[in-house]
């Protein structure tokens, strides 16, 4: 065996076995296969893709390349949530704490985010005193006391996601479904949750810009999740509009912190009720309704927002940001973008929203940057809405004069007034399950 | 321009300008770009292939590489001809001094054998005192006095196609048709010559499997020779059996001069008089009929096994060799294979007999091995012939006791007897001009 067979073999679309997979990753993990055989097999696989067998051969290396997390200390069925990204996605803030209200356990790991994609760590970090940065131990001691704990994604988890993603970044295959598949499972079989819900973003503002693309890396995830014994069902969310109307790291944990209050916008809501309600079923906690019930009783009765305030409070946060969300700082400037014309809002690109944000100063371009915590976007109006002349469209926030001046004027470009009304845009696409697609 | 932005234009199947593929060759040759990217690259290149303007491009680019050799010097219309490489292949050994004695210039530029495919270098050297490493003054000053040198190709040829063909050999990308045609070509190119004449070997002993895969390089090559402003003629030869009955260096030899005495085997004549006929008409010299008389008169009148008499003496052999040829060392050990019942040779794995002949220690496995000038297989019987028990197929010679065995043994598998008689083998398959595909 050598790696020249293997990528061979691979260019040529026979199915490569488990050893020849663990020969290619192991090899390069330990230096022995050079980057340059690598990135020829990356991109055969870009090509003639992988089957089912040879995903999971490929994950389960990926995930042993490290030690895996052993939630087993963890007493029940723990279950995993993960999002594909977008932008405004504060999903995670809301999820969490309703399934822990409603008796799931979530064992959280969490990344940072990059580019126009938030992640939840940073977003965390906005409640003064908040610490992700825990040990397993304590993790584990959190989330069997109140159900719920969420801890920064380990540096070293994967070691050969992270080569791998690397060498795909400057060699052009970053976009290859199986790729994104296996280095996404990797880390979820990896943090060792029982069930796996996959929020897969879809659309402008989303790296699936399509659902059969998004269908299709759905499929390969559940099948990688099923094959290594681990309930995995997929729900594909619209990423074509933002999600809710905050984008920005201290004005999303605010609308995090509405919709627990049950006051959060409509969309951000039908996403965290159908993500929440599917966690618990997974968990056994009762059917898919039930949960549902379950889920919006946790909203009324305010046992979700409560559970947020616990979490902040054995994570070392104080709590009262969370009870008095006014207290967040705001930003030093801001700036209205109002219409200029009656109509209707024409479809805006998403991923230029979350780019807008970025310009703002509340995203990362690269990993070493600061983040402005108070910067970011409001939308009170969104792809259909109807307006009037002068009506308010959004609301820039920034702590630096010059950003918000750009990132106005980015903003200003994204808003287009037409005279025809547009499809009601919908929050939840389709399911994917072993099954396959369910509507 | 980035190397990454290339690389995923490539693998989205859109066209590379001129300036792109400079970017990348040039970045490559300057270790500007490194190997994992220029992989990647080429597997894109396999998988999309290339237009023939991209291809003209690379060729180019790859040629200038290095200092382009200046033929000017000699007088007339020079015609190169090249072969993709067999098995027997003593071709240019008979053509060369056929188009010279015709009034033909042949300024050839050869290169040393690797694996089962011998080189013209290697055969002109079992001639003692011949010279390959001449300088290319004397180069030009022998051609321009008798129409016909050989020099051994210099190392620095286009070291751009030197640095990609050792990266492809390890990254499963050799088996690309646009690589193979550029590769070729940009060694054609740089050598100078005004007119080309592609000999392009089919079969088991081939690069090229089938006919189809082979008209495909054809085709190429002629784009990028005509695109390059230099006529260019490819011919499809029959390497699906040994060509002529001679496979070895001394053994070549000899039946190279047997063929100039009009001697020679019926199926290496046919090709030898097709290319240089095909080589004089290029140049100028008559219609592709005329010059096959011409080619054939130089047989009759032994002006052609004249020319090879001078050429040797002219690069400081020993011509005695020429006018008898039984100088030439015999080797030390020789075995007979003989027919095991009656009836036809059925198809012989031409690869094997190649393979067979460097056991017996006439080729080399890596470039720094010495070849056995008097090792190699006589063939008496070849596919398809009729035999009866007991009748000599083959003689092996080596003078190597322990490697005649194990080349006996493989030859010994080679051979089938079949009770159906089998359709027989054309020498010449067709032509590939510009015009198209030529039965």
């Amino acid at each position: 065996m050598t790696a020249n067979d293997i990528i061979d073999k691979k260019k040529k679309g026979q199915e490569l076995t488990k050893e020849e997979i663990e020969y290619i990753i192991n090899g390069y993990v330990q230096k022995k296969i050079p980057d340059y055989q690598i990135s020829a097999w990356l991109m055969a696989v870009y090509f003639r893709g992988m089957t089912d067998s040879e995903l999971l051969a490929l994950t389960n290396c990926m995930s042993q390349s490290r030690d895996q997390v052993d939630l087993s200390k963890i007493s029940g069925i723990k279950v995993d949530k993960h999002s594909t990204g977008g932008v405004g996605d504060k999903v995670t803030l809301v999820v969490a704490p309703v399934v822990a209200a409603c008796g799931g356990k979530v064992a959280k790991m969490s990344g940072r985010g990059l580019g126009f994609t938030g992640g939840t760590v940073d977003k965390l970090e906005a409640i003064p005193g908040l610490q992700t940065e825990i040990t397993e131990d304590k993790f584990f001691e959190i989330v069997n006391k109140i159900g719920l704990a969420v801890m920064g994604q380990s540096a070293n988890i994967a070691p050969a996601d992270k080569m791998l993603y690397a060498l795909r970044d400057v060699t052009a295959t970053v976009d290859s479904i199986p790729l994104i598949a296996s280095s996404i499972m990797s880390k979820k079989l990896a943090a060792g949750s029982d069930k796996i819900v996959l929020d897969v973003t879809v659309g402008s503002g989303a790296f699936m810009k399509n659902e059969s693309e998004a269908i299709n890396l759905a499929e390969k995830m559940v099948a990688i999740g099923e094959g290594a014994g681990r309930e995995t069902v997929a729900i594909l969310t619209n990423m074509d509009i933002p999600l809710g109307c905050a984008v920005g790291n201290n004005i999303e944990v605010v609308e995090a912190i509405e919709a627990l209050q049950g006051k959060g916008p409509k969309d951000l809501w039908e996403v965290c009720e159908n993500i929440a309600s599917l966690m618990l079923s997974l968990a056994g906690i009762g059917t898919k309704e039930e949960c549902l019930k379950m889920v919006n009783q946790s909203i009324q009765d305010k046992s979700a927002w409560k559970k947020l305030q616990e979490m902040v409070e054995e994570q070392g946060g104080d709590a009262s940001y969370i009870t008095s969300p006014e207290k967040f700082t705001a930003a030093t400037y801001q700036e209205d973008i109002v219409a200029q014309e009656d109509g209707y809002i024409d479809h805006m690109n998403t991923e230029e929203c979350g780019k807008a944000a970025v310009l703002l100063g509340a995203g990362r371009e690269v990993k070493e940057d600061d983040i402005d915590m108070t910067a970011g976007i409001h939308f009170f109006k969104k792809t259909g809405d109807k307006v009037k002349k002068g009506e308010l469209l959004a609301r820039a926030y920034s702590s630096s004069n010059e950003k918000l001046t750009v990132g106005v004027k980015k903003l200003r470009e994204i808003y287009h007034i037409t005279s025809n009304p547009l499809p009601e845009e919908k929050a939840i696409l389709c399911y994917v399950t072993k099954e396959g697609v369910k509507r």
